[in-house]
C-alpha cells in the first residue's frame, strides 16, 4: 500500500461524496419543480411528500434495499446481509493488500447509490400530484424503495441477468428514470385523473400550475444535480482516462440539457405559438434522462442532438397522453418514461458494445417489473386504505386535509391573515 | 518535500474550500427556511438581517473573531494576531520542511471556520424574527460573531479548558447550535412574544408562515450544506482512513436527517391528526443538530435513530415552549438548542472517549457563558436604542418600516400594483 | 507519465469541473435574481430568456465561440477549428509525454468556459427585462456567444494584443461582467424606458420586483456560483502553491461580497433612511463583480475594502443611471459595468504587473467593441423584427404575450384561480 494508493483512494471517495451530495441537491429539484407545477392548494402536500419519500427511500435502502441490489459485495445473498452498515465494517484498509482491492469507501459508494433511489421515486410523486392520499404514497414508497427498484437494479448494476445480456444502462435513464415513471404509470391508471381535467364534452382543461419560478429553480438545481448523477456514474476518477471520461460526461450532460430546451422551445413555439416556459423546462430534464443512458461515447454534438431529440419526444409524449387521458400533472411519465427509452434506444448508435435487442430486453424487463409489481401493490393499498382523497377533499385541497397547513395562507383568497 | 505532498496537500485544502462553500451555502438555507416561516409583512427584513448578518459575521471573524478562537497557530496570545490575515502569509511552504507541518492552506481553514460563525448567529435570526429592531439586531451581531462565539468556539476547538477536560463535540452541536439557540433565547426573553401570539385567555394563536415552499427549499439547502458542515469537520480527507471517515460522516448525516423527519412527521400525525409540513421540516433539521455532535462513531442505523430521537424532541419542544409563552417563530431554540443538547449528551453511547460528566459540563458552559453574556449585550442594546419595534410599527409589518420594501408587493392586500 | 501525473491530472481536472458546475449554478442564480426584481406579469418570460440563454450560450460555444476565443490550442485560425469537440479528440494522454504537457482534460477547461459565457449573457437579460421581445433577445443571444464574447475573450484570455499589452482581468470583471453590461447599455439605449417608470414631470417612479425572498435566494447562488467563477480562474490547483492560491481567492471572494453587503446597506440607510435589501443585494453583487479583476494578490482586508468601492459605487450608480432615465430594472449595468470598471482600474494598487494605462486599454477595448458592435446587432434586430413589445403588450405582460403562460396565476388578481 503506498501513498499514491492512499490518495487515489481519498481522491475517488472525495469525487464521489461531492456526486452524491449534487443528486441529494435533486430531492430539492423535484420539490421545487413539483410544487411549482401544482396549485397552490395541493402544495404543502407535495413538499411533504417529497421530503418524507426521500427519508423513507434512504432507511428503506438502507435496511434492505442496497444489500438486494449489490450482494455480492456486502457477502450477501438472497437474505440481504443486513450486518454490512449495521455495524464496524472498515475492512477497506485491509482490502488494500489485495490485488482487485476496492478503490473508494463502501460508504462513499452507498452514498452515491441511496440518492439515486430517492430519484426514482420523486418521480412518482410529481405525477400523481394532487389527488394521491399522503399516507398511501408513503406506504407505497417503502415497497418501492425497499424492494421494487434494488431488484430490477441488482438485474444491472448489480451483475444479474440483465448485464450478462449486454443491456447497457450507464447512469440509469432505465433503472431510474423509466422506473419511477412505469411506477407513475401504474399509479395514474389506478388513481384517475384530477376532477375537472378532462371535461364530458372532451374538451382538455390546462391546470396551470401556481408558481412558476419555483418549478424553474427546480429544473435548473435537476439540471446542476445531474452533474453528479451522470459524472459519478464513471465510478472513477483518478487517472488520465478516468478524468477526461468524467469531463467528457459533464460536457455532453450540459449539452444535452441544452438541445432539449432549445428543440422543446421550438417545437411548442410552432405548435402552441407560444414560447411555453413549462416546455422549456419539460425539455431540459427530457434531454437530460435522454444523455443519461450513455454520456460517455457520444461526442458533445451528438449529445445535444441527443437531448433534442428528448426535447421533441417529451412535447409530444406530453400531448399524447393527454389526449389518452393519462394525467400527470408535472409531465414526469413524458419525461423520464418516453424519453429515458429513447435515450435506451439510443445508446447504440454511439457505443458499439450495444445493441437493440440487448436494449428492448432491458426495456421490457425493467417496465414490465415495474408497472406490474407497482400495480400490485397500490391495488392492495386501494383495497387497504384507498389511494384517493374524497371529491371534497380534492375541492378544497391536500394542504389542509393531509398537512392542516396553507403552502401560501397570505396570497390565496382561501388564505387566512 | 515529495509531489505527494504537494498533492496531498492540494487535495486537502479543496476538499476543505468545498466543505466551506457548502456551509456558506448554509446561509441562503437559513434565509429561505426563515422567510418562508415568518409572515409576508416581515420577509424583507429578515432577508435583510439575513444577508447582512453574513456579511457582519465575516468581517468581524477576520478582524477578531479567528484569532481570538484560535491564538496558537496565529501567533496570538491575549491580544489578537491582526496580522496573520492582513499581510502575505504564506509561509505554509516553508512549514511544510518541518514535520509537524500543516497539512493544508490557512486560509482554507479561515474559510471552513468563518461560515460557522455566520451558522450561529443565523440562527438567531429566526428566533427574534417578526418584531426585533434591524440595527439593534445587526449590533448585537458584531459582539456575537466577533467575541462571544469565538470565546466558547477557543475554549473546545481552540484547546481551551473544554477540550482539556475531555467534552466532545465533533462538528459544533454545542459551539454552534447551542450557542445560537441560547443567544436566541436571551434574545427572545427580553423582547417578549409578538403581538397576538399568545391570548390573555390562555389560547395560542398559530401564525402560519407566509410561504412554505420557500421554507422547504431552505431545509433541503441546509440539508446539503451539512454534509460540508459534519465532513469538512474531519478536518482532514486524503488517506484511506480519513477517507473512510468522511465518508461515514456523509452517510451518518443523511441518516439522521432522515430519521428525524420520520419521526417528527409520525409524532406530529398523532398529536395533531395531520402531517404538518413544519414539523417534518424540523425534524429534519434537528436530526441533523443531533448527529453534529458525534456524525463518525454511530453506526448508520444509530445515527437514524440519533435523528429520529431529535425529531422526537424538537415537536415535544416546540410544544413546550409555546406552553412557556417563548415566542420563536420559527423553532430555533428547539431545533438548534434541544436538540443540540440532545446530541451532546448522545456522544458517550457511541464514543468511548466521552464521558457524560464532560459533556454536561460543556453544555453548561456553553449555554451559561452565551445566554448571561447575550442577555448582557442584548440588555445594553435595549437601554441604548431599543430592541423592539413599536406596536403600530410590528402591526404594519418590519418590511416597509426597517427596509422601505415589500417582500410581495403584488400578492398581498398591503401591496401596490 | 508516472502516477503522480495520474492523480495530479485528475485531480486538477476535478477542480475544473467542480468550479465549473458552480458557475453553471450562477444561471439559476441569474433567473432568481431578475425573477424576483420584475413584475409578475413579466416573470415567466424572464425565466424563459434565462433558461433559453443559457441553452443558445453553450450551444453556440460549441459550435464557434471555444474555437475563435482559445484558437491555438484547439489547431484554429482565423476560421474556428469545427472538429475539436465533435469527434474523438483524447489526445491529452498522449500530450502527457511532452515536457509541456496539458494537467487537465480539454473538455473540463471546454466546461469552465462555457459557463462564463452564459454568465455574461445572463447580465442582458436582466437589463432588458419587461419590455424587450424575447426572440429578439434570443437572436441577440446567438450573436453575442458565438461571436461578439469570444472575440474580445481571445483578446485577453486567447493570448491577443491584450494580453500582450499587459491588461490584467484575472477572472473576468472586463471579459465577462463589463461585456455583459456593455451589450445590455446598447440593447437599452435602443429601447428606452418601461411604460410608467420616468414621468413627463421628472418624478422617477420605482417600480418594486413582485418576490423579494427570490432575489435574495439567486443572490446567495451567485455568491456561492462565484467561488466557482474565481476560485476555477487560478486554473490549476494541484500543489501547495496553486492551493494556497484558491484558499485565498476563496477568501478574499467572500471578503468583498461582505464589505459590498456592508458599504451598500449603511450608504442605502444614509441615502434613504431605510436599509433597502435591494440595494444589500445589489452591494454584495458589486463586491462580487469588484474583486474579480484580482481576487489573488489583495489581503483578505484589503478585498473587504475594494467590496466595500464596489457597495458604493454601485448605490451611486444605480441612483445616476435612473437619472439620466437609462431604465435597467435590475441594476444590472450598475453592478456589473460600473462595478466592473472600477474593479479593473484597482488591479494595479495590489498587483505590480498590472498598469493603469493597461488597464484602461482593456475597459476602452472591451467597452468599444462590446457597446459598438451590440448596437449594431440590436439595431440590424430592430429593422427586421422590432426589439419592443407594443404598448398593449407591455401593459398586459410580456407573460401571456410571448410565453402563453403566468408565472402566478392564483396570486395576482389577472389570474385565474
Amino acid at each position: 500500500m503506498t501513498d499514491i494508493t492512499q490518495l487515489s483512494y481519498a481522491l475517488d471517495t472525495f469525487y464521489f461524496l461531492v456526486c452524491g451530495a449534487l443528486v441529494m441537491w435533486m430531492a430539492a429539484g423535484f420539490a421545487m419543480l413539483e410544487s411549482g407545477l401544482v396549485r397552490s392548494k395541493n402544495t404543502a402536500e407535495i413538499l411533504t411528500k417529497n421530503i418524507a419519500l426521500f427519508a423513507i427511500a434512504c432507511t428503506m435502502y438502507l435496511l434492505c434495499g442496497y444489500q438486494i441490489m449489490y450482494p455480492g459485495g456486502n457477502g450477501g445473498g438472497i437474505l440481504p446481509a443486513f450486518g454490512t452498515l449495521l455495524g464496524s465494517e472498515n475492512t477497506v484498509a485491509m482490502a488494500m493488500t489485495n490485488s482487485d482491492a476496492p478503490y473508494y469507501a463502501q460508504r462513499a459508494d452507498f452514498f452515491f447509490q441511496v440518492v439515486f433511489v430517492a430519484t426514482a421515486m420523486s418521480i412518482v410523486s410529481g405525477a400523481v400530484a394532487e389527488r394521491m392520499k399522503l399516507w398511501a404514497f408513503l406506504l407505497f414508497a417503502v415497497v418501492m424503495t425497499g424492494f421494487i427498484y434494488p431488484v430490477q437494479g441488482f438485474w444491472k448494476w448489480g451483475g444479474g441477468f440483465l448485464d450478462t445480456a449486454g443491456f447497457m444502462d450507464f447512469a440509469g435513464s432505465g433503472i431510474v428514470h423509466l422506473t419511477g415513471a412505469s411506477a407513475a404509470l401504474a399509479g395514474v391508471l389506478l388513481l384517475g385523473p384530477r376532477k375537472g381535467k378532462y371535461r364530458k364534452d372532451g374538451m382538455i382543461n390546462a391546470i396551470p400550475g401556481a408558481n412558476l419560478p419555483l418549478a424553474t429553480l427546480g429544473t435548473f438545481i435537476l439540471w446542476m444535480g445531474w452533474f453528479g448523477f451522470n459524472g459519478g456514474s464513471q465510478l472513477k476518477l483518478a487517472g488520465i482516462e478516468n478524468a477526461n471520461a468524467v469531463a467528457q460526461i459533464f460536457v455532453n450532460t450540459n449539452a444535452a440539457a441544452c438541445g432539449g430546451v432549445i428543440i422543446a422551445l421550438l417545437v411548442a413555439r410552432i405548435a402552441f405559438g407560444k414560447a411555453d416556459l413549462t416546455m422549456a423546462l419539460n425539455g431540459a430534464l427530457a434531454g437530460l434522462v435522454a444523455i443519461t443512458a450513455e454520456p460517455l461515447t457520444p461526442t458533445a454534438w451528438a449529445s445535444t442532438l441527443i437531448g433534442g431529440a428528448g426535447g421533441l419526444i417529451v412535447v409530444t409524449a406530453i400531448i399524447l397522453l393527454d389526449k389518452c387521458r393519462i394525467d400527470d400533472p408535472v409531465g414526469a411519465i413524458a419525461v423520464h418514461g418516453c424519453s429515458g427509452i429513447l435515450g435506451l434506444l439510443l445508446v447504440p448508435m454511439t457505443n458499439d458494445s450495444a445493441t437493440l435487442s440487448g436494449q428492448l430486453l432491458g426495456i421490457i424487463t425493467i417496465f414490465g417489473w415495474v408497472f406490474i409489481t407497482s400495480l400490485l401493490m397500490w391495488g392492495m393499498i386501494k383495497a387497504i386504505m384507498g389511494i384517493r382523497i374524497s371529491d371534497e377533499q380534492e375541492y378544497k385541497g391536500a394542504d389542509l386535509v393531509e398537512c392542516g397547513v396553507e403552502a401560501y395562507p397570505e396570497f390565496t383568497q382561501t388564505g387566512s391573515k
